[in-house]
């Protein structure tokens, strides 16, 4: 799959190039009517309901296995955060039997709180999966509704690895469908396709008939979670957590034939008119079960906004080939895309959260410390003077020439010596994703300090076999804490 | 607070004037800057954060009294439907402790489980009040919140009124300030506004600072629920019980410094912009405390849409003065108003459902049964054959010059006599709103069969001396089957 993906996308590709309905018009037919279909919701949970295991190809498996890992390993990594601690102290009291686990601790709360908390958790740190073409991230209201699931009902991993590659289709597609005007008008688009794809996931596992799928989707179409301006905030991260649990609701409900919309996506009144300014039904209903979205999915090396992760990775390239440390660098100039400077131009930045807007700050960082991960955007790093000064000598000059995952970067030592770089393809992008090594380096990174090195070895051994587990559920246990 | 309210509204009155935009313009002074506020969250959570009981005039506290009553007749009512039994099946294994009463049921749910229900049976026969302004749905997610909280906390039956009238303030100004355009965009106003409500009003008890009560605003502006792609299945209900939960969830998260948008309404990005295609921020900031919403509720007589009111109340009149009965009937006239037609226009409904959206069924119902409670809109009704055959010989002509709470109505009998009737104002409209005896008429039936005389007695009275009571729980242990 790793080809086909480096031909259909490039890094935020989509976002360059106009979005969703130009990429789609281009790849579509030109004889195709453009009169959008009426039963794009239907046709959808007919997909989710007859998908069998053996349909999915060993490659796309192997894919998803990836996003399993990252989403876990980002779980686990956030979950000692205060935005868990207020969450669980505000909703434990009204929380049913102890049904499923809040990964990295040791509270346990009925599988909808659970999905909740998981969700919130793997979020915290913008360190999850990433679907490039519309800043998805997939996961994040997936995997939280199977989990939970799991530990109320055993099914086997297997299974969980199935209803996980649909349900991610499911979101992905309909993200893709109204991407980006939908994002534009200021939704933030994981927790607004978030309650689909948890819907389908969990409603493939509850074995829902494909009327009750319908159902379950439109459900889940009535109760987006999301606006842009949260970003920020501890509301941020609160969307991929209830999109999951509004998700797993609208398949609980929906088993029980709790009725809703035959045409939730596509009806005048429905999701996609009222939440879009445009929309593209083919990018939901064409070729499904022929490619997976979920082979599109990206994984962080770096725990901040995509477009800093070229700077990063050239930062510590050349730190590593020159022994580069602070006091020896005069200044450093970058050559950047333009939307670097507009998302992450913060030169000051007086906090952890702020420093992760600060493309000058992430680049002393790596500089300063030779690695970039959450600490390096805390409130200390932000204010350690070291890393202050070397953010003050950095420059930052923005070249419409260079792409979205390419960087520039030119160092000017003290002595007077020069030494540049140019990062065509950052590491973490869709031309050059991150190997497994990397990603299980990331994940003891995150579980560090939270899970014994034991149990952390374990979980890793687990998410790769998860396909051979009777008991998806163990997951939850091993990361139980 | 009546002379007023006439004043001020007339029949939805704003629909057929434009709209929010159209009367606050006329309302407000000259010379009033058109630049919009950027302090609208704040400014509101500050009042509500800092209103007091005895700020509230006697007449106010009077109509919210007659809110409370008509909701807890509607929530008791509705109880029994199989979408509150489908709802509590699917989710009743994940609720938490045993906290609140579901109305008119045996089963007790944690607090946020326990507003859902509520909310969903309060609006399930279309029969809860209505702000004729803007089609809101007040009561629905604001009272299931207070309820659920009074019984896991008591509190006074005063503080209840009180954070009941902040709660109703709260979500019709915002719908007040971007209304028709967002329901026009395909919003369920009554689920989008709602958790606004539910969150003052529970933030309101919980006693917020106005910090967390911003925060609580913005938890609630991110979880908007509810499509009017979903009218006509189980999930309209669910509207207003999902948004009650949302909002009591906000507050709850508020309550333990879970951090939100600061801005949450007005920013770029915030509710207003990404949810309407206009807004008028005056209708949220001008005037708090000055006149309160709440004096603006109406109450229906009829369990169905308000436009087709006028055609059953003038056929119960020109029924009972002239002792009409089917048989004598050779056919009837209709002269409405457009609206009618366009929303009721179903010449032939085959379910009880589809009943409610024929003004030729509702005639014909209301000459056959002379009177119009829930039973002359079930599917028994809609396949009566007395009723059918009657049904068939009405007419309905659209006339623009009647307006939405009129209508003319005339009787040919099969002795050759024409009797005739014009309504001025329906009765349930606010020229000519239900007397509080007509209020405890219409609790008695939606609870006749439910609870037994002697607590439908009790629950009237303690609606009406809701502000003596030390203990607000009560109303629901009263109503708890």
């Amino acid at each position: 799959m790793r080809i086909d993906k480096i031909n259909r996308r490039g890094f935020l590709q989509a976002s360059a190039a106009g979005g969703a309905a130009a990429s789609a018009s281009a790849a579509a037919p030109p004889q195709a009517a453009p009169v959008p279909p009426h039963d794009v919701t239907r046709r959808l949970a007919a997909w989710a309901v007859s998908s069998r295991k053996e349909d999915v190809p060993a490659a796309v498996r192997r894919d998803a296995l990836r996003t399993v890992l990252n989403w876990t390993g980002c779980a686990v990594g956030g979950s000692r955060h205060e935005t868990v601690d207020i969450a669980i102290r505000a909703l434990k009291p009204f929380s049913g039997p102890e049904q499923a686990s809040v990964l990295g601790r040791k509270d346990r709360l009925d599988a909808l709180n659970a999905s909740l908390m998981n969700g919130i958790s793997s979020h915290i740190f913008d360190f999850d999966d990433t679907d490039l073409r519309t800043i998805v991230h997939p996961a994040g209201p997936v995997a939280p509704a199977l989990l939970a699931l799991a530990e109320y009902h055993p099914y086997s991993g297997a299974d969980f690895l199935h209803a996980l590659i649909i349900g991610v289709e499911v979101e992905c597609r309909i993200a893709n469908a109204v991407y980006p005007q939908h994002y534009d008008v200021g939704w933030h688009i994981t927790g607004t396709v978030g309650p689909f794809g948890a819907a389908a996931a969990a409603g493939k596992v509850l074995g829902l008939s494909e009327q009750q799928m319908v159902w379950a989707l439109g459900l889940a179409a009535t109760q987006p979670v999301g606006l842009r301006e949260m970003f920020g905030t501890m509301t941020k991260s609160f969307h991929p957590g209830r999109a999951s649990q509004n998700g797993l609701m609208a398949a609980l409900l929906a088993k029980q034939n709790f009725t809703s919309s035959d045409q939730s996506i596509e009806a005048t009144r429905g999701w996609a008119n009222v939440l879009s300014t445009a929309r593209n039904y083919r990018e939901i209903t064409e070729d499904l079960g022929g490619q997976y979205q979920v082979s599109f999915n990206t994984y962080k090396p770096f725990p901040c906004g995509i477009v800093i992760h070229p700077a990063i990775d050239g930062s510590l390239q050349l730190r590593a080939e020159h022994q580069l440390t602070a006091e020896k660098i005069d200044r450093i100039e970058l050559r950047v895309h333009p939307l670097v400077l507009e998302l992450t131009g913060k030169k000051a930045p007086r906090t952890g959260l702020e420093s992760k807007f600060s493309v000058y700050h992430a680049v002393a960082a790596a500089m300063v410390y030779g690695r970039v991960g959450e600490p390096a955007f805390g409130d200390q790093a932000a204010r350690d003077p070291t890393v202050m000064a070397l953010r003050d000598r950095v420059t930052a000059t923005v070249d419409p020439a260079i792409k979205e995952d390419q960087m520039g970067i030119a160092v000017v030592l003290k002595d007077g010596r020069r030494v540049d770089k140019f990062i065509e393809h950052a590491i973490g992008s869709a031309k050059n994703p991150m190997t497994d090594s990397q990603l299980e380096g990331k994940f003891k990174g995150l579980a560090d300090g939270i899970l014994p090195p034991a149990a952390t070895s374990r979980l890793i051994d687990f998410c790769w076999n998860l396909e051979k587990a009777p008991d998806a559920g163990q997951l939850a246990r091993i990361a139980g804490a």
